[in-house]
């Protein structure tokens, strides 16, 4: 019987702000990407995120960041590969004891936003997050971007990496993501993403925004949770995989 | 053979800006508390820390303060407890990872600062301390002044305490510091806090402020590193405790 | 015609973070006092924030808190008088080049959560934040709890003072706020909050927790804006207040 | 009578971590740049350091740069105009603000480390920071590299600039800095340095470090302070200048 994860990002208020609803979202997924602090994520947060998900019984996998919480991570910062390293570090390994506080424990990394983006191309920087979940853990799996430099060097260090396909962006003939600048780069309607998600999980493949059907083969699926109108369509998801016979699993 | 613990807090640089002459103290002692990033302590700067303290065979120790960088953790925070706790988590699975990364790992857990202060005579920051150390590891032990409230939550949880003197601070008769806004609360010359060390490490005791000797049972000893007559400090206290056929060790 | 002016907390959001409906706030009261960084604010809100208020030709004040973004600044900090009215000069000079620059100015300084409840009795921050005021401007009003030590402080340094009394918080027989830890601490039916209002308004007068009435001179009135339902008071009580014949409009 | 500026970094000190010897650079320029608080410089820092400069007669200029204490500022961060600008107003408004506290003003505006080099090649950027400093005050002169970006943009808007040149960098023949990559990128020795300053200042002229002598044209000339070495050198530029008949005083 087929197989999907579906993943999400969490965790992601601070102090008093709240962002996304992450209730909605652990009831939707099978594995969650938990800020660790630096781009959001206050320690009370991330540990009643990780309680939400052992109770949930959902996959807890550390979302580290940039260093930088009033631009949310989503800004490019050209760190030196030591101190990204160490910065990859100390983030898991404050999520890896909060979530053993709270009874799960963190079983993949994902990088998040603009660090998500720059270790797509970016070598010295992908080589960094490789040897930051070296030195933490090297059997944590990498939730990585398909044919990217960070999918090359985390196998190229023997860790396993996991190949995630975007539930809601548009892809190029090439498989690379249409960038956001572009018209059409983001799917709106349930429709659209269901069908995406369906062909994603079900035949390996997506169409691309040419009209072309290329091979694409992901472990897991990654959904938006942080407005009203995504959750709706993570549930819309959950219910269009599960009705085609394919179970949502985490990949651990 | 007696032997005695010597603990120095260290790790307190961040970026750019350097705190202390940390090889100097970790040759003279025999356990670390390493800042965890809160009040002082970068990632890289924590984890070369804890290289340092492999290479030398240093014990490390995890050393979290309340979130204040710009107070360097030495101003009171009315946190509520299950941030506090939360907080102290964080930061000492952060130093974990660091540890580990650098070959060592954490062996105890000393609040610094303005939060040792506290939870000196604040029952809900001690228990969230004890609480912290729990979820983290219980047989992690806390190094404490002897007769606080971090002493007693501690023990009631079934923590192992450490109880620490300190090498540069008078005493009041009933065994507790001399506030620093007094005259002669702290030592300086090398002849006084040399007599205090061997006082306390080799005759378990101490002479008050106003002349009395009085017992006080400690199994570390805190010297101070941040200036460099400190140094100079610990080198010599260092030298008489060896001179005196006592062994410097740490107690784990 | 008798005129009183109504205050709340605007500004408050922080990066992607949202916090409270300014825009629906800005719309019911005279004057805003804006978030300044340290406890809430980045450049871009408080900015965006100053130019809804220029636009609606309501009052801008400034509201430093403690340096604790985490804590919202709802967290007394034991900080030294220097820092303390340093980090409030630096938060208030912000505050001034981002008004000026949205077409405003600031008019008037108001410390906000911890901070404010401190200098209610704490001496010392009481004459930091005054001397903070001088520092930058000392024709800028405060706006103070009526019979506070910063009141106190800030007259005796010939700064003017605005009494402010509060729309949602029950008061004890000598004119202190009751604590919020008692039941009835807070009003929370738009009846009750309306009467208090239009009583504080009118007759200069509130009805203690006790029953009986007590005169309370205030210039101002705080309303709270960071729920639905708060919105939905400060506009009803906009609304009495109007019908009531008594103008709103700011104090300076 | 021919005379120059000379400016230097100062006030990068953060909370109990000292950088610099400020005192010593103060007493050899006649322009320092004071950082703001985003990538070093806390309130208190800033304040005494604007009050060293009233005292010794020299002029104070802001010093802004990226939110980024952990890097120092020295890491380009992605971001967008409209916060980069913000972040500049609300840096540049702190900054007077102490500064008047202090007893004197700020008469320029000089972008730090990563940012200052940003600007010189990147348009969107570079009008991020025009756009700031007009909106804080059209009057105070931005301090650029020659050539650069953000010289043309603050012209293009009107504002005054005030090129300044390196004593210790090594340039190529066409004007722009030895990249710090490249071998002799940096003159060390005091000769080096001295007779570039000379030139600089004297002939208008700087010898590329392929030998060709080019022209230079600069109000000012940037010493570096965060060494013991390089205050020495600092002193040593001052006494050459003195010496050579030019007068060190500021643009302003």
């Amino acid at each position: 019987m087929p197989s999907i994860d579906l993943n999400s990002d969490v965790g992601e208020s601070f102090g008093i702000w709240t962002f996304g609803d992450d209730a909605a979202i652990i009831a939707s997924v099978s594995s969650i990407n938990v800020a660790c602090g630096f781009h959001a994520g206050d320690p009370s947060t991330i540990r009643a995120t990780c309680a939400a998900a052992a109770t949930a019984r959902v996959t807890v996998g550390a979302h580290p960041g940039y260093r930088d919480l009033s631009g949310f991570g989503r800004r490019f910062i050209e760190m030196n590969a030591v101190d990204l390293s160490n910065d990859v570090v100390y983030q898991v390994g404050a999520m890896q004891a909060l979530a053993r506080a709270a009874g799960t424990e963190v079983r993949y990394v994902k990088p998040h936003g603009a660090l998500y983006n720059a270790i797509v191309h970016h070598p010295e920087q992908a080589l960094a997050v490789v040897e930051a979940v070296l030195a933490v853990d090297p059997s944590l799996p990498v939730m990585v971007l398909p044919n990217s430099e960070i999918e090359r060097a985390a196998r190229a260090a023997g860790l396993r990496t996991v190949a995630e396909g975007f539930a809601d962006r548009a892809y190029n003939p090439d498989g690379t993501l249409v960038s956001r600048r572009l018209p059409g780069a983001v799917l709106h309607s349930v429709a659209a993403v269901t069908e995406q998600v369906l062909r994603l999980a079900g035949d390996h493949q997506v169409l691309a925004i040419d009209g072309t059907l290329i091979d694409m083969e992901v472990e897991s699926i990654c959904l938006h949770g942080d407005t009203p109108d995504s959750v709706v369509l993570a549930a819309a998801v959950r219910s269009a995989i599960v009705g085609s016979g394919i179970t949502i699993e985490s990949f651990v």
